[in-house]
């Protein structure tokens, strides 16, 4: 494919949206036009790209005509106005938001794992959880060689993934802490909940808000959009996210069963250093192990620790990096755009 | 028992020395004499306890004559040194750290799980680790209404595990990160150990020193101990350890499976807030979970986020938290030295 595209990005000035730009400008996608579309808010701040200068205009959609694909990461509410709107002009949607992610009719995609999915597209494609992408790129590989029986999840989530003001909530926090000051919490857990808490030198086993099973509704999507995108509706997934006084990177501790009795550890980090996506850290001898303060800013995912359960025979643990803005969000986006382009599927 | 008794503690200006000070304090152990004992480094200091100013002596093998009981918490090469010693002129040692705690001849004792065990005890009885004391005392109950068959523990650990110095760098590096300053790790994960990261903001899923088989120390002294300390060597136990930037207060991810399949989350609820030295904080409707901002300086064991498992009928999931250095390691060492004068084991 040769001719240019337009590519729009929705919700610009945003955590995501600001690394939705960098990545589009560090890949080689034939972008033709880049349009910049936030809230009317944030619309007329100027952003540079390929030394260009673009300025943010506010989304509407009119916004849409001659779009080829857009990128959205500007809210769930954004996302059910605006992407149909988008659809209808005859752009392909990319949202990063949980809108559509459960839509039987929208696929969910993370391209390591179902990159074929995206064929089925009526318009719309869905970029999942950030904890979700992490955990089924590393774990793909060992279903396709080995079969998949069970996954625990226990989460290390950065801030980041709450947002731009999260961040700064956090920074401010600690600081406050340091000088022995008062300060008091204003976003974290959820902005939009009843309660918020100290994040600064502290875990919140809370990220979005509690349905009704107890579970977070986080949790659940790690849980739903697992077996959504390795279609496997059977498989048993438990998660528990906890927020960290991290800025980026989120980690994982993942048990899971599978369904090969003589796979060994050494089978397992062989299968994972050749993956795609995938960087092995794990040389224990040497502390190597993935950690969020190294991730940040790459677009892998980092997988160490891994160990064989004393007890089950089929049981492997191990611990899942990655950055949270880039595979989590962003560079996910801008890879389902890539692999739309490969397969065509760009009119 | 009206009879006072002679008390020492060695390790006295350490984190968890300190800690013991302040708890014999609070209690009201019938303490006629209480002597302070640390390395040669730091006798000389003075201590003030009950309004009365103490020396902290060094620790010869004749600080001990007509000592009661002796609290150590100065390195595991101090008690293997001098616990013996203290035995030998009659005194009980409750050791904290892991020099003896796999001895067979030796009790590990929680006093809500196994105060029994005490009665058995040869001169020296162990202190568990700090992440072992507060899931087993969060699993007792459990194990003693519906059975206990696997235990799975992700770790969320507080800094103050490694002592004074590894607070003190939490808090350097958070500010030299804030103001964007160059800094150098030189303890943490493990002060021992060829190399040394960013705690600050970051997670490092490293616990004390790697084993062989890929687990760290920290790991298999929560596997060994678990299985020594509630009398069960055949029960699955893994865990993942993994610390954070948090100065104290420990919290674990644990998926268990009982061997009830009729036990509801109401149950285990019921059961829990019921439980000796437990408090249920579980009420997601109003954001009410443990956290380790909130468990600091209490001695109880916060528990929350009960959760069924989705998929295992026999599965629950929960969220533990507790001061690593009280219940963790001063509280439990003196509670068991409170166990020890209610059994009448103080001659």
């Amino acid at each position: 494919m040769t001719r240019e595209l337009h590519v729009a990005v929705v919700g610009a000035t945003g955590a995501v949206g600001q690394q939705m730009i960098k990545t589009l400008q560090e890949r080689n996608l034939p972008i033709g036009k880049l349009t910049l579309l936030s809230s009317a808010r944030s619309a007329g701040k100027k952003v540079t790209y390929n030394g260009e200068e673009i300025i943010i205009q506010e989304a509407k959609p009119e916004s849409f005509e001659g779009v080829d694909i857009a990128l959205f990461s500007a809210g769930g509410s954004i996302s059910k106005a605006l992407a149909p709107e988008a659809v209808k002009r005859g752009a392909i949607v990319v949202d990063n938001t949980s809108a559509f992610r459960m839509d039987e009719n929208v696929p969910l995609v993370v391209p390591e794992v179902n990159e074929e999915a995206l064929k089925a597209h009526n318009g719309i494609i869905a970029n999942p959880n950030c904890s979700t992408i992490q955990m089924v790129a590393a774990l793909q590989p060992l279903r396709e060689k080995y079969g998949l029986s069970k996954v625990i999840v226990s989460t290390y989530q950065a801030v980041s993934g709450a947002g731009a003001a999260a961040i700064n909530e956090l920074k401010e926090q600690a600081q406050a802490i340091l000088d022995e000051k008062e300060f008091t919490p204003e976003i974290l857990p959820v902005g939009g909940d009843k309660k918020h808490y100290q994040i600064a030198f502290n875990a919140i086993p809370q990220i979005d808000k509690f349905q009704d099973n107890g579970f977070t509704f986080e949790e659940m999507k790690m849980i739903n959009e697992t077996k959504k995108i390795m279609s496997m509706p059977e498989l048993p997934v438990a998660a528990t996210c906890v927020r960290l006084p991290v800025v980026t990177g989120h980690s994982e501790s993942v048990y899971i069963e599978i369904e090969n009795n003589d796979a060994t550890v050494a089978d397992v980090k062989k299968l994972l250093a050749d993956a795609p996506g995938i960087v092995l850290q794990d040389d224990p001898e040497n502390q190597v192990y993935p950690m969020p303060a190294d991730c940040v800013g790459k677009r892998e995912v980092f997988v160490g620790r891994i160990r064989k359960d004393l007890d089950h025979e089929n049981g492997f643990h191990m611990w899942i990096v990655s950055d949270n803005l880039l595979k989590g969000a962003a560079w996910n986006s801008v890879q389902i755009a890539e692999s739309l382009i490969k397969l065509g599927l760009v009119k």
